[in-house]
């Protein structure tokens, strides 16, 4: 078995249109630096009964304002492409299923956004889809009691560790420009990430798993696409955190690639870290996923970037393949926005 | 929230080409009705020091034969879509990562073949892979313990109960025939199932929590297509087991539809049921990725079959979702093969 097939960049002769974008974050998101971009932030403790509920209303909200904000009803979308982190999807399936539309189960762990968001734009610009949903999230106190320790034992967290986002995001592509909400956004080409596995093996320490596909993706892009970083407002990558975006560096230069001029880690940026006490940064599909539609693609409405790569990592382990001494895969998909 | 959306049909101009395919199962599997169809059956107890790998080398050893078969090598691939029941996809993640193509993680729990061969087939279609390939596995040892009891502690099995089929198949679609193995093999067009929820929470009855949803897609199916039945040689469903079946034709008759003259289910075939004590039938992705790979494929393929309608149902609940006392959503997709 050999592994030199390089990523393709996939490109769209009709490029789908972001038509329709909502961010739905918690209590500690909606208190960080960028609380006035989302919208939707749930300030009751938890309301839903569990905390699996509560990730669950999160994708139902931001799907739900989605919708409305392009005037869209369900029956509008043929496809929903929706996953998250936790076992078997929970949130996604019972979040989602009362919208009745039909529903492909993604994982892509963190990368989810950026994997779902490749997946509805493949559909829309092959006509399977005339209008498709990307909707991801993840919790706190889901991820920490699923995959690290029960949340209650307050265990100390370690330097490289992050803090998983209480967040989702969903998106809207159409072939056809229904609305004007999104602008003139579209996404002219994607890249698939394939899995890469440097042998790290620290749960706490999930960016410098990442950061190797991270590097892997974004070179191959631009490599293919003959740019340079400076061509983009910004290469968005979703939760590396302090640590792994140190090493996306460092791994990039040796490639002689220099990003760190146009590098925007979501998970660097989600929380006030000096206040908020998140150690690393922010994690999650929802890190990415709140940030991109709640920050990044309204920046692009209004103007104020034109032309982004968005670049969401995930780390492929579970808490088996961890205790049975795996490494932790990592993968990136890319999703190059323009507007 | 109304949920009045309809299932669409989602047809292809340019019918992707069944190139190649494989099926590799386990011991158990190999000693039934069907073991003269499968490609690879694994005789060795736990060669791989765990069932999780064991299952890894499952998915490994179907794309691997399915590539050689075709004359592929992992290059020639551009897209591999591919998930299992494991949490977080452990299988596909373990098994898969050394081939080094772009990875899209799905999770479709047993209906997982027929949604990576319908998201393959899309992607084939619209240009964004000419060659793709499609993956899944089950592991009776691994899902066991995840979804039920310890292994070892050999509870008592429910009459309803399923037994997880050790089986991997793997599918390669191009928009051109490269080589003959698979015949003039092609899918015309596939439908995507939503999520459908009749309330059922009996984890022990599975195929009773599916039927509905494989009820709503292929009842939609053929009223769209204006097709009946007997139109098919066979309308396969994945892993409904007998008691499954028997509600699939309740509710289809109901619906004014009578499937049961060519209806097959992977899990009422793969096992001996007499000799080989597996109460209501196999289960598992791997049950029906095995079936349609070793013995539906190569009945097409000899042309003793011409046309099929491949429904696998998924059900789409989490331990964790089960002890909050939520019910199990289920979840069919529709393929259709003509050869």
């Amino acid at each position: 078995m050999n592994a030199v097939n390089k990523n393709k960049i996939i490109r769209f002769e009709n490029p789908p249109q972001v038509i329709s974008f909502a961010a739905a974050v918690g209590k500690k998101e909606g208190e960080g630096p960028f609380a006035a971009y989302f919208d939707c932030v749930d300030t009751s403790p938890s309301p839903d009964g569990s905390w699996e509920n509560e990730e669950s209303s999160l994708q139902r909200r931001a799907l739900h304002t989605a919708l409305k904000k392009g005037g869209f009803s369900p029956n509008d979308i043929d496809i929903l492409y929706a996953g998250d982190l936790l076992n078997q999807s929970m949130s996604s399936t019972f979040g989602l299923r009362d919208f009745g539309i039909p529903f492909v189960g993604l994982f892509g762990a963190c990368s989810t956004m950026a994997l779902s968001l490749a997946m509805a734009s493949v559909a829309v610009m092959s006509g399977a889809a005339n209008t498709a949903a990307a909707v991801t999230s993840s919790h706190f106190c889901t991820a920490e009691r699923q995959f690290r320790t029960p949340v209650d034992y307050g265990g100390q967290r370690t330097p490289s560790a992050q803090w998983t986002v209480c967040g989702s995001g969903a998106i809207i592509l159409s072939k056809e420009r229904k609305v004007q909400q999104g602008g003139r956004l579209h996404i002219p080409d994607v890249m698939l990430g394939k899995i890469v596995d440097y042998g790290q093996k620290d749960a706490n320490n999930m960016g410098a798993a990442m950061a190797p596909a991270a590097a892997d993706t974004i070179s191959h892009y631009l490599r293919q696409s003959k740019t340079s970083p400076n061509d983009y407002d910004a290469i968005i990558t979703g939760d590396l955190g302090c640590v792994g975006s140190s090493l996306l560096y460092e791994l990039m230069k040796s490639d002689g690639i220099d990003i760190s001029s146009v590098h925007k880690d979501c998970g660097m940026m989600i929380f006030d870290r000096e206040k908020q006490d998140v150690h690393s940064g922010g994690s999650g599909c929802g890190c990415a996923a709140s940030m991109l539609c709640g920050y990044f693609l309204n920046k692009m409405k209004h103007g104020e970037m034109k032309n982004i790569l968005f670049c969401a990592t995930g780390a492929l382990m579970s808490t088996t393949s961890s205790q049975q001494g795996e490494s932790i895969p990592g993968i990136c998909h890319l999703v190059h926005i323009q507007g």
